[in-house]
């Protein structure tokens, strides 16, 4: 796989909530940073923030666009989550770093806090 | 000029504080949204807004990286900006759409506002 179909299988997992399938294709010692709220290192480590969300009923990540420059690549996508039941959005810049070996290994959102505690905050966990 | 060629010759003019050159490379009818605060269009909203800021007195964006896929650009950045004898820094990830004619039809900058605002809240216009 070039590194974008490996992103591209990486958000179709999502989008599937196939997490065994999202899981196999990030590095063990995988850095994932919400840019505005902080990095996690270790694939435990995103086991656990993940599991402090309520869980997901839904997922869908649009990817409006992907480009890639050797290993990195960079995407402009809208996130959608069903939660609780109702579905959230947030519009989302991210970085993925594809490793050697074909895996994740860095992963950056970029978004604005303030839209994320709109669409989120009212979540119970 | 590829894509990415303007997106880096408009980069470079930013930090050259040339904004004659940077105002070349916009299509007329430009679209500039930084996504947490909303977006303007055409080329004097574009002035206007600037003028709405304190003057830059030096400007370095970092682009850490870049990518194309057709006339799309997307861009992983730190923005620094000397404002007011204070350096202030953004992370800013952003997609750049350039028309037939090379210019910048579409600027789209994702950020966190919590962060800008703790960077450039203390700016007095």
């Amino acid at each position: 796989m070039t590194p974008t179909e490996t992103v591209e299988k990486f958000i179709q997992a999502w989008n599937d909530l196939d997490m065994a399938t999202a899981f196999s294709l990030m590095a063990d010692d995988i850095v994932w940073e919400d840019v505005p709220h902080g990095a996690v290192q270790g694939i435990p480590a995103v086991q656990e923030k993940m599991a402090s969300f309520p869980p997901m009923e839904g997922c869908e990540f649009i990817n409006h666009h992907i480009a890639a420059n050797g290993n990195v690549v960079l995407t402009e996508r809208t996130d959608k989550f069903l939660a609780q039941g109702k579905w959230r959005a947030i519009r989302v810049s991210g970085t993925f770093e594809v490793d050697d070996s074909g895996k994740i290994a860095k992963w950056r959102d970029y978004f604005d806090s303030a839209a994320f505690d709109r669409e989120f905050g009212d979540l119970q966990s």
